[in-house]
């Protein structure tokens, strides 16, 4: 029997939250590396909530329109190279897709740090949304230490390292989360000061009691009413860091936000966040972050999925914000 | 027959825009100075929309209840003095409030530049609107030569300023007015390179229009639609300086926001701009801006009421966009 590269792919572009039915798995012949092309199998590819933006056809990197292949970030191994910077064996990251097997051209291909360990954790803290928290809290957030920060869907892959990124540099930290196992992870594992679980307290109140002199450093990878309440909120001088937007993924409406005046009462500086702007700081960030991981200075939990072909239930849990920690698919 | 002082005060709350009914004309009896104070006659009253928000109760400033004298800075001269550093003749700026005469402490008593003529401009784009402006082109916008700037409520003492400080600076110039008038003014007069009618354009269309590549920086004296609309069109690492909230001035309900999906695409930086932050910046500004006044480079226009008694008339017309220029109520 033949190889086939098995392949989910996006078979109608959802309302709302996006459901199983959404998918449809696929079984193409296998790629074939051409001149210079290399050749590789997945190994994990991440899940991430920004795919929903993709799926709207509303996110940055463009959208998928039904009938492609969902993209995603993958490790792979190099299976044939025809191309002599990579050769059988080696560990690479790259826009593998929602496939079993891909190929890619060099220039595409980062090579996976060897200090990375476990593999997975290139797709988590030591990947995109660990970078996403590294640009954020170092060249975005002003942080000064003693700084008060609050983070939204803190548990989740950027969120957690966020905080933890934060608390290592001095500040006393606060997560906003969805149940109180996140909460619980984040303030006994974590290191966080505290966490608002949003679905059983009142949020605002819950801040108030955290920071009862006012938010300094707002991370927000949420949008909506999250947003708007850590807005009415912020200290003197606030720094707010947006990066994301759950909160409207799942809408094809844009809803408002904030008042104004909340960023004027506070003389706050908003600003946004996409990491794509910070990939050539990498290395600065593996070389800073890595140690901190193998010293033990850092918590990470990964809500891993076994099988390709569960893939979409994976997402749909993501969605939810039913994950606990970075969503990754591990092919079988 | 003694002389009484001439008091405009608060008589209602009004839920939306105010009427001349909202106030009370009322002759109080001359304050006396007592020791170390200074009693001072108005010469000038400078009328804001931030006295909207105070009317409201919910301006940073505090709030003006109903039977109290209406608040706001006054160009005064001083008539008799308890205080050593201050002599009758002498002229001040300070919060005089909207009645002719008025007792102060030296300590709230500002000498007027000797520079500024005519006196009134100590109100104007010498005062606090000219201050603001300056503080945000100079502290808050990261102006770069060549900026595309948008200002919104353009030909407004803020506005008008925010231009022409920018265009001095280097930028190309665009503002947002409610009047065919005003625009033909700004462009004519004050050196905007465009301005959009906001009542008979398109607005989208029109900031389009003025720079299909988008807005570098904004700075917003409005919020509301006008700001939504500006968020939409901003280039990538633009800035935003948030200073006014004329849309909701007016309103009791604290309308929405801009999507922050704005910031996040733009990569945007927001601040907020509260003048009293910068009053140690006085000097540097006059220093730096009463050259251009003096030399012709800055145009300005006054729109000037004569008689305290048309005060509360004055302030509808400019809650209503019907002023054209600093409002500015002169005594008689």
């Amino acid at each position: 029997m033949t190889e086939k590269n098995i392949q989910i792919r996006l078979k109608n572009r959802p309302d709302s939250t996006p459901s199983v039915e959404d998918f449809e798995i696929f079984q193409d012949e296998m790629p074939v590396a051409g001149d210079g092309e290399i050749l590789c199998r997945s190994l994990y590819l991440s899940l991430d909530p920004y795919m929903r933006g993709q799926i709207s056809g509303r996110h940055i990197s463009g959208a998928i329109p039904p009938g492609e292949v969902m993209r995603g970030e993958t490790i792979s191994e190099v299976v044939t190279s025809n191309n002599e910077n990579f050769k059988a064996g080696d560990l690479v990251a790259h826009q593998g897709g929602w496939q079993s097997w891909s190929v890619a051209q060099a220039a595409d291909l980062t090579p996976v740090d060897r200090r990375i360990k476990p593999l997975s954790l290139a797709l988590g803290v030591l990947g995109m949304p660990g970078l996403t928290a590294y640009a954020g809290m170092t060249y975005l957030a002003d942080l000064k230490e003693g700084d008060k920060l609050v983070v939204s869907a803190a548990s989740g892959a950027v969120g957690s390292m966020v905080g933890q990124i934060a608390r290592i540099m001095g500040c006393e930290v606060y997560g906003i989360a969805g149940s109180d196992e996140k909460c619980r992870w984040l303030v006994e594992k974590a290191g966080f000061a505290g966490c608002v679980n949003y679905k059983t307290q009142d949020l605002i109140a819950g801040l108030k009691e955290c920071c009862p002199e006012g938010i300094d450093v707002y991370f927000d990878n949420v949008g909506g009413d999250t947003l708007e309440a850590a807005m009415w909120q912020l200290a003197l001088g606030a720094r707010v860091v947006l990066c994301g937007l759950m909160a409207q993924y799942n809408t094809d409406v844009m809803p408002p936000g904030p008042n104004p005046a909340t960023i004027i009462k506070a003389r706050a500086t908003v600003r946004g966040l996409v990491v794509y702007d910070f990939f050539d700081k990498k290395q600065e960030f593996l070389d800073r972050i890595i140690p901190w991981v193998d010293g033990g200075r850092i918590a990470y939990r990964e809500d891993v999925t076994e099988g390709l072909e569960n893939a979409p239930a994976a997402f749909v849990r993501l969605m939810k914000g039913k994950n606990f920690g970075k969503t990754i698919i591990r092919f079988s």
